[in-house]
Parts: C-alpha cells; sequence; structure tokens
C-alpha cells in the first residue's frame, strides 16, 4: 500500500485524512497545530515536522487547503515540497482553486521530480465524514489511476475530465451554475410574492417542471425556512466565482450571468450576511426588494 | 355538463378543444378560419360566428390566445365578448400574459357579469396533445373549482396558486428560472471547453449534484446535441421575460438576472436565432466566445 502524507486539515481534510487511515493506508500528517498532531499521533498517524520531511517519507501526498496561495506556501515556502526530492511523489490536490494555479503548482512540483493531479471536491464535511464525496479529476490518466484506490478512500463519484485543471474547471462550472440558478429561484419568489403567491406553494408545483433544480430544492427551501446557520457559506461561494472571473479573463470568455452572480454575492458578503449559508443570497434580495430592513 | 366555448384554435389551444370534445363537453368554436371551422364542426363542435355569440350559447368559455392584445380583440373587438351578456359565464384563460393582464381582462368581462380565472399552461404541444399540462390558476376558489372538471380534461396537475393573477405570476416564474438557469448551463459549458473538458461528460457527472436543473438536463443536451428545430422557440421566452420585466417593473422589484436573460434572448433573437429552440442561447454563447460565425 503506498504511503500517504496530508496537508490542510481543516473541517474537509480532517474527515478526508481519517477515512484514508480507516482504509488502511499509512499515513503522515504535518500541520501547524500541535492539537492536531496528537489527535492524529493517537489515530495512529505519523507527524513530520515540514511538507517536505512529509513529501520524503510518502509516496502520495494529498494536499487540501482553503486557496492557492495556501498551497504556493507548502510548495515554496520554508520546509516546502519543492525543497525536498520529488522524484516518483505524485501530489493530489484537492483544494478548489483557479485551473490555472492548479497547473501552476504542477509546473512546480514538476520542476523538482513530482507528478501532480487536480482533484477538488464536492459534498461538504457531510460528503467527507462519510465517504461519499464527489472528486472531480484533472491530469494524465496514469497518474488519476495511480491516484484512484486513494481517492476511493475518500469518495464515491469519482471522474476524470481532462488534462490538468479540468477538474478544477468542473468545480468552478458546478459553483457557477449554482450562483446563476439561486438568482433565478429568488427573483421568482419575489415575483410570486408581489402577486399573492405562497413561494413554498409555488417551489413545489415547480420541482417537477423544467424550471426544477437542485437549488429550487435545497437552497431556496432552507432560504423559506429561515434556516441559514451553518451549511456552506456564502463567502465560500464568493470565492470560487472569483475563480470563474479569473478564468474568464484568462480565457477571455463571455460571463455576463456570472459576473452579475460574483457581484450580487459580494454585495451580501458585505450587507452582512458573511457567515449564513450561501442561500442567503435570498436575505439580500429581500432587502433589494425592500422586503427587510439591513 | 356545462356547454364549452372555446377561442383560439393555434397549436395548444386546437389539442386542447380536442380533448374537451374528447371528454364530452358540447363545444363552439369560433374561429376566422373556414378550414378549422370546417375541421371541428367534422369533429362534433359547433360554430359561432362572433366571440359575443359564442359566449351566449355557453357556460365556461375558454380562451388561449398569443397575448394580450389578442385576449383584449376577442374581449372588446367587433362582436367581441363584452357585447353580451355575461351573467353566470365562467371565462377561464389558457393564454400566457402578464399578471397585471389578467387582473385588467378580468374587469372587463366582470363589467359585463362574467367571472374570469387565469389559467396558463405549460407542457408545450406534446402536453396539450396527451393532456398532461400542469395548469397553473388564479382567481376565486369557487371559480377555480367550478372550471376543475374542464381543466380536468386539459390537463394534469391542476394547482390554485392565489388570486387573480397569481397562476400568470407561478407561469412568468417558471420562465424566468428557465432562462435564467439557461445561462448559468452555457457560461459553465464555455469553462468547461476551455479547459479542456468534454461539456457532454461534464453535463451527465453534475446531473447528479448540487448544480442539477431541468435545464442542464434537457435544454444544455439539445444544444450540445444540436437538436435546436422545432421546441419551445426562443422568441416566445423573449415574450414571456417581456412580461417578467413588465411586472417586475410595475412591482418594482429588482431582477437583476431576469433583466439579464432577458437582453441576451433579445441579442440571440437579432442575430439570427429566432425560429430555433430556446436553446439556441447557447449558440449566441458560442457567438459571444468567439466559437462560431454569425
Amino acid at each position: 500500500m503506498p504511503r500517504v502524507g496530508f496537508c490542510g486539515l481543516g473541517a474537509m481534510g480532517g474527515a478526508m485524512a481519517r477515512n484514508i487511515l480507516a482504509a488502511g493506508f499509512p499515513l503522515t500528517i504535518a500541520t501547524s497545530s500541535p492539537e492536531k498532531a496528537e489527535r492524529f499521533r493517537g489515530e495512529g498517524a505519523s507527524v513530520a515536522d515540514t511538507p517536505a520531511a512529509l513529501a520524503q517519507r510518502s509516496d502520495v501526498i494529498v494536499t487540501c487547503v482553503p486557496d492557492a496561495g495556501a498551497l504556493d506556501a507548502l510548495i515554496d515556502g520554508d520546509g516546502g515540497f519543492s525543497r525536498a526530492d520529488l522524484a516518483d511523489k505524485l501530489f493530489v490536490d484537492c483544494s478548489t482553486i483557479a485551473p490555472h494555479d492548479a497547473c501552476r503548482a504542477a509546473e512546480r512540483i514538476r520542476s523538482a521530480g513530482g507528478r501532480f493531479v487536480d482533484a477538488p471536491v464536492s459534498g461538504g464535511t457531510k460528503g467527507a465524514a462519510e465517504r461519499t464525496l464527489t472528486i472531480m479529476c484533472g491530469g494524465q490518466a496514469a497518474d488519476i489511476e495511480a491516484a484512484t484506490p486513494l481517492l476511493k478512500a475518500m469518495g464515491k463519484a469519482i471522474t476524470h475530465f481532462g488534462p490538468l485543471g479540468a477538474g478544477q474547471a468542473v468545480k468552478a462550472a458546478n459553483q457557477l451554475m449554482v450562483a446563476v440558478n439561486m438568482m433565478g429561484a429568488f427573483e421568482a419568489i419575489a415575483l410570486a410574492r408581489a402577486n399573492g403567491v405562497d413561494p413554498e406553494a409555488m417551489r413545489q408545483a415547480l420541482l417537477t417542471g423544467a424550471a426544477r433544480s437542485g437549488v429550487l430544492e435545497m437552497h431556496a427551501k432552507r432560504y423559506l425556512d429561515d434556516a441559514l446557520a451553518g451549511g456552506f457559506r456564502i463567502e465560500l461561494l464568493r470565492k470560487d466565482l472569483g475563480i470563474v472571473a479569473s478564468e474568464g479573463g484568462r480565457n477571455g470568455l463571455s460571463q455576463p450571468a456570472s459576473a452579475l452572480a460574483h457581484q450580487l454575492i459580494n454585495a451580501a458578503c458585505n450587507a452582512g450576511f458573511e457567515g449564513q449559508d450561501s442561500a442567503a443570497l435570498g436575505r439580500f434580495y429581500d432587502l433589494a426588494n425592500g422586503k427587510a430592513r439591513p
């Protein structure tokens, strides 16, 4: 069994690393938190002092960090991966970053002899805990094949979408559609209310027709139920739409609806909805429609 | 059994009128087309010379016309409904018009003694032929109850959403979400392509997650399969988004995504995609992304 290294033991990464241990892989972690080091040691993991030391004693290295800057720091910071000989090491990055940032990171890893695949996940902390994550992969087919037993310890639907960055592109596309579909759902709800229609009755009726969506099923319901604590926080969707914008910018894509969603989600965060579920965009629409006071 | 009158024997209305006949209701039609008059007479309907004459010999009058102007002409034109005594007559308008136009028409009918409900349908010519239409109703509960046996001869899911105009509001909300969700799907496809991802592989993978939608299932597939002949024509969606805009304007609603969808669909119609399925919006995105030439 390949020896696995794991960096980025947050809410997602921590659960994923535990499933790797549970599947029987020898695991090394690196963390700046003495508490996390202690806890994982107690569960059977080794602890390395630096990412470079972790890489030296691992065959496959999984990273799951908040953004491209954090990944860069793991690679090129003090004691970073690039300080080690990475020949025959396979890096599996489960962070959500821009496709071109994935390509940039891959280049740095390659220049130290290693291999790299992008493998962002979706399914939230629940999916991470229950091993039901969807994992979207980009990179060389042989590398993804080599990573598959490990990916299967973390998730369920594992798809190889194309070259490096392809997994990140599909993740970005997913977030883009969720955000755009939310605008549609909340504008539909406002139109219904203005005409004396109970939005929950409308939501249920339209779930069987052409306007049905995961957003109308889940996000609109959370908004209507006022169940916006916890969940996928709106500032994370803001970050993801920043990735969509930067990727669109690099490729000269016309993305009017994504840009609008990005701006409205920015505004919702600025208006005080940070920390709430992304469906709090509906609350921002309430403000914009004079149906609430800040 | 109530005597039924039907005005508006187009692709939708013609099929609906046939189902009313098939259900055993005595039917009178009025039409300016001698061919249609002959055909319906052959199928057992009576033919009235004017809408007023049709109303005089009917208990329930169904209208299914392209727009509010056509409905106004039926009511107030030469030989229009308002020329007859409409006491105890129930009008069921299955046209797709703005909620406030429905209220205006209802007022004209009421001033001549009649009652009025709005009952726009969705499900297309297939749903009309197969009696599987979704019918969205607004108006007095007693009137909708009285119309229900007749509505059941034309459709399957019949819901009363609220006061006059409520059915039209739900229909508009449905069209709004379809149009907005289309922008999301086509921007996601462009992002995927720019990163070497097969959009059909992405579409199938994301259909099981939070980004799933009727649009990703159906409209995106029609676009990817280049199956844009027939179907629900993009200029009809343009008209429906005009209703959303006018309704939003009347109520001072903030509808940024609907307005954007309206503008892009306008542009797509102007760029030459009139007559194609509404999913031709994806072809307009191709133009905007330099992936096609006009």
